[in-house]
């Protein structure tokens, strides 16, 4: 899924970086940082890109090849020895010997707080990750029986969530504004909302089912209703609307562009097999897997890990369930590609 | 002992960042190094004071306090997931609140290749590192039953240490000439060699004890006598003269200063109970103990896992019995505190 998101989203993280270096005039030293870069093996995908790219301008324009400041940034408890670990797999996916002239570093910290110093970013990424929240909203006492926005659901929820993603993604673009240079740019890649997918927030969407599995386990008793009314999720997919409107108001970014990728779901099976009863199931596990790699830690906090295999069990049963209805409907999750240069 | 070894150094550090300060002019922004950070909780104990020193220096000429950027490097095999959880300790050692103007980064690699960009260090501190060679020296193959220099030993032996210690920081001192900007200083403490000590590199002699316990374990079948003569540390305790002569032709630093500091071998005992043999037994064990961290890695990859525990049992029996020679030499361990200002 990761991959297929970069995958996408490539051809126009190459483009603004391509336009960042000539508005920028090819400067000797360039900064790069990845927010919100996780660990494992997709972490170097992006900046290796990126780097490639810096590298392949230069050359063409019989330039010396710049030194390359590369950063990646995640929450302190993201495994960075992982990361650092993958960082001999970054240096042969360069397409150039950079020794000595490409530096990397770790910078542990949240995105909606200053991470570096004033005025020394020259292009920023970051893919999968402003769509998390820096907390759950305040004032969801009303949405029980739910972990997220699920049509049809009270206006404050809704109002809840949007004002709290305001708020973060405001904060974020005022941070990225005091530590990016004059020109310089930004690729955001996260989770949004298509205004005309019927089906959006409703039965089929990841969290409802996620809700389901949960109040599956209530049933079974393994899990208090309390609980589940008293869990929600930090997370907000945007309306493209509601993005621009937040970086129109927050005002240091121009809006180069927004994308919307619409990624099918299920991703991967083909159009002879999708009626078979092998593949439902196998969609139901890959969904599971997916949502449960990404949830797991906020899932255990609050429930305990006891319940955890049990539930993405349910889940899997649930998705596997809804594997028509994702299909007929030909898409149910939406990537922005917003491209952003500092004003 | 490295809270020793850091409290004794603390003044020059002190000094040379607030001399520092001033060469450069009170710059809006500073960028700070520590090379050889490791994890645990002495990584921050030489950051905090340099950041402590900042912020009291620029409030002293009522100044704003000014961007501080703090980059902990070790070998990409540190665990810096440790060091990024201690980081909340290291906000609560600042004495002053540094939200948004002090940013953390950890960078992995050695510091005998480039780590930061061209000018961009203003400060570097690097502790208890330097003594470790990039490699282990060639030419050893006469340092039979020898795990360092023991004397009396080939010539042949001492050169090729030397010879190693001389190539690895004269390339230090040119990656980090290429870091460091005009003015810009580094304070490097480093284990040393007292020329004045009858009894360095002999039989008391830490790695003399390392030596002689993995011979114990060949005596007892556990350890071929081949794997000890092909094992040699990658360590080198210079004399002052050889670190000077390095600077010196390495040409881009100048010396302000060496300190020797002798450390009392051992450390935390008082007079009245030396010869009590609890305190011989104690002793012993430290001294395993603190040999063993450093060491365990390179000694389970040339023997294996198996004899680890054994040997530092040897070793804290060996060391145990030189607790006596140590007391009345009165020193066996020497650092050099180096204060070098970039021409």
């Amino acid at each position: 899924m990761m991959k297929t998101v970069f995958s996408r989203a490539q051809p126009i993280l190459v483009e603004n970086v391509r336009e960042t270096l000539q508005d920028l005039g090819f400067p000797e030293s360039i900064k790069v940082a990845d927010l919100g870069c996780s660990s494992g093996q997709n972490t170097f995908f992006a900046m290796s890109g990126i780097v490639n790219t810096i590298l392949a301008s230069y050359q063409e324009t019989s330039r010396n090849a710049p030194e390359i400041d590369c950063c990646l940034n995640d929450l302190p408890n993201n495994d960075f020895n992982m990361t650092f670990k993958w960082a001999s797999s970054f240096d042969k996916d360069l397409k150039m010997d950079v020794k000595g002239r490409c530096f990397l570093s770790g910078v542990p910290g949240s995105f909606y707080s200053r991470l570096f110093p004033s005025k020394s970013l020259n292009f920023v990424h970051s893919a999968c990750s402003i769509h998390w929240l820096s907390k759950v909203p305040e004032g969801l006492e009303d949405n029980k029986k739910n972990v997220y926005i699920r049509n049809p659901c009270p206006l404050s929820v809704s109002k809840s969530y949007l004002d709290q993603f305001q708020k973060d993604f405001s904060l974020f673009l005022k941070m990225r504004s005091e530590e990016v240079v004059s020109n310089g740019r930004m690729v955001l890649i996260f989770k949004g909302r298509n205004a005309s997918d019927p089906l959006y927030r409703e039965s089929c969407h990841y969290w409802s089912l996620l809700t389901d599995s949960l109040l599956d386990l209530v049933s079974e008793g393994i899990v208090k209703e309390s609980d589940v009314d008293s869990f929600n999720l930090p997370f907000y997919d945007a309306g493209e609307e509601e993005v621009r409107e937040v970086v129109q108001r927050e005002g240091s970014f121009k809006i180069n562009d927004i994308e919307t990728h619409e990624h099918l779901v299920p991703y991967k099976y083909s159009e002879e097999d999708h009626d078979d009863e092998t593949c439902r199931l196998k969609f139901g596990e890959m969904m599971a897997s997916r949502k449960r790699s990404i949830t797991e830690p906020m899932l255990v906090a609050h429930f305990g890990d006891a319940i955890i295999d049990r539930l993405f069990e349910k889940y899997a049963q649930n998705a596997a369930r809804y594997y028509i209805v994702s299909r007929s409907c030909n898409k149910t999750t939406v990537n922005f590609v917003v491209s952003l240069t500092r004003k």
